[in-house]
């Protein structure tokens, strides 16, 4: 049944009876201005009985309404593609599965022979590079973009993922750790950072539709983490926040997406912002708001900023003035790095932090007593240049004397927190130094895992509070100071307690 | 002051001054296409003066609306009633106060004289059986209907409720516990698993608008948990979904509802949905779907699932295909329970887990060991047709190959999650048998409250989070694999710390 | 360059350059039925350019639309300003940029020269009282407009302020305690109950449009706490809860904007509407509701309350029937206040709960035995009274008998999580008579802190769950119940190991 062979007759049934019909009928035609390719109508052909919900999707897209040619007539600052030129094969259609499904095919490990098509799985960003070059490449030297390479080759880093997520085996009373299992691994730190994706060989599935089908045999699949390792060697996924295929510029720019990896306890930055008088006003409006419009305009598309205002949109004023050029480095506008590591500290020069080297030696951008590795960290005239793009938006609806204020008070922030991990560094050392808990692996016990609660989740929600003034709670009960200051209480008692156990085993000495 | 005798002659102006006065001039007849009853009238006569919130939410109801006789023309895929005969004294009306609120008065302990008319305090399933059976009939059948009696008539999760919210008084250092008062539960465990409602006699209040009225005196009233007893001796409350007097399916559907009682730390599928890169989607475009129409459309009415599409609503394609049919056992398109007990399992033959008995001799669905009380369980053939069921809804967005690695990971998930309970379990054990805490009752002391985090909270949310991927943070810092690894040294340490207090105090042996 | 001696010349060509053209045009005039003022113009010829968004919020607002005089022609009910004489200079203009910032020049420490005029920096409630004398009035005799005072001069909470939020040092294994810096004072408590603003001076700020300007130095700034102490003396901050220059009633009647400080874990009262039934059709129907008719309708412009329809708005019946006068004093229709200091107490007389003193001569509403000091608290009849104006809004919707046993069932909540807290003050004794623990500061140790959160975290939440029943996780598992008791647990077996470790460090006594 659905044998291969017979496949392709059928589908052209399906494409002359479905295709047009269904989907015209049903869209009453409003939809497809542009016209489709003779590819990507007959993958709808199928697609429409097999994946309706994907169709539906892609129905509701720009991607479906208007071809790259009549996108590039656009003014350009209403332009939502960056590339001078488009391949002419590409230029007259609308950018439907196929133009999308089937680009770079000689680099793609993952292309493959699909209903008499060749077909790539994973559609990367050097495949939308295309027609968004100028955001691919922005992507590209992003923390994003290196966000697996970041963790997982970063030994440091990859030892408190394995100490995380590794399974744990009671023998005997003694905890022991295995590696965490890939699965694991997707579900928890790679569902934000990405997995690697690779081809191991084809492999047979049975579809319902369509009986045995041949596809590629991927490796940590499905998964779209922002820094995932594509089949075809890129880095990033787009799709983790323009989703599937309506690619909606909406929900990217939705505090929503951000939010599914910049949550508490770790990054509580749309916690915060939730919380905030603009996360207030935000949610009283946001219904009324233009989520669409390019350029994005302060005041008359949005009354607050979401994520996407400060950190990456291109905003322009009322007057058409350009307040914030769009950028897709979602760190490019940011002088400090709030997310402590364990200290908060300039933002790093390269995307791909595991070329930092500390003065201990050490792959992290501070040491464990807050010495700065400075040289792989932005200084102090880009940090000023950063600081004031920044501030230029803040302005539009804030006066300078209340940005410089809410600042000032973010740098004494810093300044703060960073001592508060200090004082926890100070009391993790004397339970190292006394033999209460064994640094070789400075993550697994439980004095340890206080400390790293210290900086992780407390100092960077105090830190994150602190930024987008009025979350008054991630500051003080949640997660805040109140916790910072009984932490350091609970790791004084407890370095007392166990080095009271550890004298009792020790054998007795002579008298 | 407001004597009953005079009630009803003034009850007759009221009706006659504002019934249809006030009411239809306010809605412009738009909503009165069908014809209310007079019993209907008159309660509307008083109440939408005493009570105007209840009228107005029931004039925004499709019972306000729409008789059973017209709803029942509808084509079956339309309709909203599932009965193939309706009384005949109930077609021709609205579904107004009097035709719920008089229903099946012989069962009704709670039916009282109320202002010349019989009518019944609580309506329950038994009563919307009249116009919806099958819901009511599958509903009956589920573990939601039975869950009063699941928490309260089985002995071991009777203790573990007990522990939880029994009173604690300290006399002279010592912590003794009462048995809960039902109030506390009520507003606790019996919030959501809903309460055991029965009449005691006639009690008489005092009513601003009224004087003193007499009405049944009910126990553990009010309750709208989904597993309600009700004074008809029904079980389930159709209100805890459907609530109040909009009955709206619009709410039911949306996963707010859902989320009342399926939340952190325990049960967090709603926390996960709204993380999830679904729940995302939904934010952003909740406004432009339709929660209404039936059957209900994937890709047109909505574009990501949510709780209701997954778990019992009739989906379609837009084709016209049932995907999906509609149940209210909400179970019944589920193979394994991630709700741990203590170790996650194929779901319960029954309803009612009250009669499970594993190899123990507990009325657990598997021991402590995770030796599963198979007989109790559904077998592989089921287990792979409920599969199927589920997948059917998944692949109307994603490929076959794509839902068949998610749902690996999923069982690889549950594996993992299992083993870190049952190494806490060993921990456990450890306790108990040096006699550092007790085990006549399991769920009393801190080292065993740690052990009931682990499955309770800490699985759990780790196995919500990867049945829907895209939530990477409950299943890593927030109540996940953090806690899960935490939790194993803090028991560890525990025990250390107990076992020498408990050393000091024995009587010192001679040497 | 930008030199002030030029500006007012400046000034003049942006006013009839862009005033006029830009704003109007852009508006299409429909905003501007209420003229504008001539300095207002003046304003807005600049501020259109510098601060865009401050502009187009405060064109969204009623105030820019609508002249005082127009605004009391409304008919009783629907008012919105309470005054019933307006100064005659303000009340045929729009209220404008400098109809507010102008006001009580002679009051206003922070009144200066701005581009030749004089203008205040904070427009304070004694600003606002112009126009909305009966609000300003009630709000000012609030615990609200009281926040800063409260928390700055009780000695007791002052105390616990700075332990929480006092940078600690770490010396030779010692933690050390500091005096907060203003800055985080400011980003935690303060954020909610406000700063004290006073003028320091002058200081000459670059602004990117301007140049070098000279503006007044406002210490602990900016800052919208309600409690907030402003340079002309005033209490209170109108902008906590209408924010910026929208003024609007919508984002003030959302229960977001009061969730910004009554939230978790300490006042988890907008978690629990969130979680509730109310929040769950609030939830599904806000977007349909209507958040700005004044006087607001129960039924008609929404279905369930949110914070402002039980604590504060002018309710109306579908009928015309005043349900709820409008109070600013959002503590006027509360018989209890159920947060707990340290026990859940009748309401205090007075906004002002420094003046209480309780028998053991502290500043708090009860002993920590739970003795209250009434003399500073509601007596029964007033207790009665509000109770009664609470349940006539419930019973708009719910019956006599529902409403009695909710509040019966509250009742019942505040006597049993009374006594929780209770056991857990017994425990702390225990740790203070033994010396585990030291007395002089009883916020800074861990058992002191176990006990703060008894109270604080979840005897509070336990509280605020049962109040607005339908959220049984906050008083189950989510700070609530479980809390409760795994607490007392916890204190109990810290107490048993410090005691330990306190024994073992003692000088041996000679035997």
């Amino acid at each position: 049944m659905g044998s291969l062979k017979l496949l392709p007759v059928w589908l052209t049934l399906v494409v002359a009876l479905f295709a047009h019909g269904v989907i015209s009928a049903d869209e009453k035609g409003s939809k497809f201005e542009a016209k489709l390719s003779p590819q990507t109508e007959a993958c709808i052909g199928c697609h429409s009985q097999i994946s309706p919900g994907i169709v539906e999707d892609w129905l509701s897209s720009r991607h479906s309404s208007m071809t790259p040619a009549e996108a590039m007539k656009k003014p350009f600052l209403e332009r939502r593609i960056s590339a001078t030129e488009i391949p002419g094969v590409l230029r007259g259609y609308a950018v439907g599965c196929y133009e999308c499904h089937s680009r770079n095919p000689e680099k793609h490990q993952d292309n493959f022979e699909h209903m008499g098509y060749r077909i790539n799985v994973v559609v990367s960003p050097n495949d939308c590079n295309t027609c968004h070059p100028v955001e691919a490449g922005q992507y590209a030297g992003s923390k994003k973009a290196n966000a697996w390479k970041i963790i997982m080759k970063n030994p440091v880093y990859h030892t408190l993922v394995s100490s995380i997520t590794g399974m744990k085996k009671v023998e005997k009373g003694k905890i022991t750790m295995q590696e965490p299992s890939p699965q694991t691994l997707q579900d928890t730190c790679l569902g934000c950072h990405g997995t690697k994706v690779e081809v191991k060989g084809m492999k047979k599935i049975y579809s319902n539709s369509m009986g045995e089908v041949e596809v590629p045999d991927l490796t940590n699949w499905p998964n779209q983490g922002a820094g995932r390792e594509n089949p075809d060697g890129s880095i990033g996924s787009c799709t983790a926040c323009h989703p599937r295929h309506s690619f909606s510029i909406k929900i990217a720019r939705q505090p929503e997406t951000c939010g599914q990896c910049h949550l508490e306890p770790d990054v509580p930055a749309y916690n915060v912002f939730k919380e905030s008088k603009h996360g207030n006003i935000y949610d009283a409006y946001k219904s009324e708001w233009n989520f669409t419009n390019v350029p994005w305009t302060v005041g008359r598309d949005f009354k607050t900023p979401t994520c996407a205002v400060c950190h990456n949109s291109l905003i322009t004023a009322p007057d058409g003035t350009v307040v914030a050029e769009r950028t897709h480095d979602f760190g490019a506008r940011l002088w400090v790095r709030l997310f402590g590591l364990i200290y908060s500290h300039p933002q790093p020069k390269s995307g791909d932090t595991t070329i930092i080297k500390n003065k201990d030696g050490l792959p992290l951008p501070t040491t464990f007593l807050n010495e700065p590795a400075s040289e792989f960290l932005i200084d102090k005239t880009e940090q000023i240049k950063r600081y004031g793009t920044m501030k230029n938006i803040c302005q539009t609806c804030h006066s300078t004397r209340w940005t410089n204020d809410h600042f000032a008070k973010l740098d004494n922030t810093i300044k703060e927190t960073n001592e508060m991990t200090l004082s926890a560094t100070k009391l993790l050392s004397e339970a190292w130094d006394k033999g209460i808990e064994d640094k070789s692996n400075p993550f697994d016990e439980q004095i340890e895992k206080l400390w790293i609660k210290q900086w992780l989740f407390y100092a960077n929600s105090v830190r994150y509070a602190s930024a987008m003034t009025g979350a008054p709670d991630y500051a003080a009960f949640k997660n805040g100071w109140w916790e910072l200051s009984e932490n350091l209480q609970k790791m004084r008692d407890l370095i007392d307690l166990k080095e009271q156990v550890k004298k009792s085993r020790q054998p007795q000495k002579k008298k």
